[in-house]
């Protein structure tokens, strides 16, 4: 009779389409599709399926164009690998900062299958001249700062082109990606936010010169300053970073006890260790971390916290990685409200 | 192919669930029932419709028992009025309070078909002493501030219980009521917040006392002092209010012509004006009010803005009723986060 509606996602703007993850209230591990946040620059593309193909083009020695048969055809792999909006957690920065206001939840992660560009780019070789590699989607559109349309295209460094783990793939979670997630062949650029890792895929371009299109110089760069544009630099890997899943901001408990519990990722290394603090930041205590750490998904903490003294507690997480990087206590603010990886905190009454 | 989502309702908590209305974007005036918010204390109850039935007691003249079928049979009316979550847009309080973080979207209307309580209560007869009508429903559990068990049960003072729009209804939308929303008979007190209409009637009692259940004398009260009671009063009619729902907070738009557009509503009387600032309260322009208003329902507000200059603005909305009453520019904090009605805003970049 009870009818729990499983938890949605969140429609932070509906055209064009920006969802987010309910990540507090996840059942699994990795994201089911329906439940995997969305974000879109412009509205969905018209492909048509039946003559795709798939063209590496420019700087490279002998331009190629390659079916879908061709490319289920090549050595894939799968990697469990972490999505994260590059504006996952803006709403709290302050001052705030424009775009779409996401919570915690413009993050999720799922097995990603493909074929590694570089297989793609060995077959294609690449000139003396080439010093990035060019990826545009077939969504395009205007934007609010600028006359023209623009596709949505990224440029990646060689070096993170030719990464074995930077994928072309095909399959989310073993079956054709989702249409919304950028079928029939996404970019999947490990460890970056997930600006990087373009839908649809139209093309693949070697270029001898630095890409200057606005999803790569004007967007995702970050500017710290408010009044100026001094010190910009392009946002790349995902910060480390921790969210609390439960208890929930303002939740009333019982006293007795409860699990605090959530997860942590980072760009570079692994996860080492997360700490919650139950005393606003004074004080710090180690959780136990719940899943194996790897180098592309996040890992599940928990705490089991028994408190019988009533009253209000502030309830903080901190995830410090392989390479010592660890949450700052204020927030690094910047001009569009990136890569928001201060430490976590809610608050809570027990009574 | 581009395979839009129809906005859902937003997760505030699974356990009992707790779920908001998707306000920025509605389509329609009346909220079908998948978009209608939900508001639970409890789990959800179980019930036996096979053999259902209204039993009205206490201080009346004849006790009686009503079937679904009798009932069906008594003159019934047909109401569009607003529910509105007395928590809705707690989130906007600072201090924060605890309780569900509700932003914009703790309210819904549309229709609700049934017979008014009065017509039972003149069937029944009620004592000299009576004071108050209580209503219970099968909905109970535990508070996490109390060791009992307590059904969620709340009284409605004589006059308001015999006021002709006070219903038991039975239909919302000309069908049965969703289980979640109070099937088979849910108590409609238009004008008042929600916790008044109380979900699956377990049964109505007339009282020559006043009731003191928790969610009549603990919750759903006022507390307008940070560290004491005093001076606390019951949350029963609707502020006045409006929601900006379009353009979305920290929107970056065009240059040119935009709508903005939002909802207004009020416990007492109608809407009578609704205004816009563009210039964070400094000026105020009339909207054009799209929907007739009446008592009940809500009043849809537009105006058009034509704007050439770039730069950022905070857009306010203030709606006035017909008793004079408006909102207020500092919200009427309160311990539990009730009753928010300050003058809405947003702001957004024209670029």
């Amino acid at each position: 009779m009870s009818k729990y509606q499983k938890p949605t996602l969140t429609t932070r703007r509906l055209q064009p389409e920006n969802l987010e993850t309910p990540i507090s209230f996840l059942e699994t591990n990795t994201m089911p599709p329906e439940l995997f946040y969305k974000r879109n620059h412009f509205s969905y593309p018209s492909l048509t399926y039946s003559n795709y193909w798939l063209p590496i083009n420019g700087s490279v020695v002998t331009p190629k164009v390659f079916s879908l048969e061709e490319i289920a055809k090549l050595p894939a792999k799968t990697l469990k690998v972490i999505l994260e909006c590059a504006g996952n957690k803006r709403s709290y920065f302050e001052p705030k900062t424009y775009g779409e206001q996401w919570e915690k939840g413009g993050i999720s992660q799922g097995y990603w299958t493909g074929v590694p560009l570089k297989t793609f780019l060995e077959s294609t070789g690449i000139t003396q001249t080439a010093k990035e590699v060019l990826v545009e989607g077939y969504d395009k559109g205007k934007r609010t700062d600028m006359k023209n349309e623009y596709p949505y295209a990224r440029s990646l460094p060689l070096d993170k082109a030719l990464h074995p783990d930077t994928l072309i793939a095909y399959e989310y979670n073993y079956h054709p990606i989702p249409f919304e997630h950028g079928y029939p062949l996404r970019l999947i650029v490990p460890s970056w936010y997930g600006m990087a890792s373009v839908k649809w895929i139209k093309q693949i371009s070697v270029i001898s010169s630095e890409f200057k299109g606005p999803y790569q110089s004007v967007d995702y760069v970050y500017y710290p300053n408010k009044e100026n544009e001094d010190n910009a630099f392009p946002v790349t890997k995902m910060n480390v970073n921790s969210t609390i899943q439960t208890p929930l901001n303002m939740e009333e408990l019982n006293t007795g006890s409860h699990i605090i519990k959530g997860i942590a990722w980072t760009g570079v290394g692994s996860i080492l260790k997360v700490e919650v603090s139950l005393d606003a930041g004074q004080t710090w205590i180690e959780t136990d971390l719940q899943s194996p750490s790897d180098n592309y998904s996040w890992t599940e903490w928990s705490y089991e916290w028994s408190t019988y003294e009533a009253g209000e507690y502030t309830i903080m997480s901190k995830a410090t990685d392989s390479f010592g990087r660890t949450q700052p206590t204020e927030a690094f603010w910047n001009q569009k409200g990136y890569g928001y990886h201060a430490i976590d905190q809610i608050k809570v009454k027990v009574e």
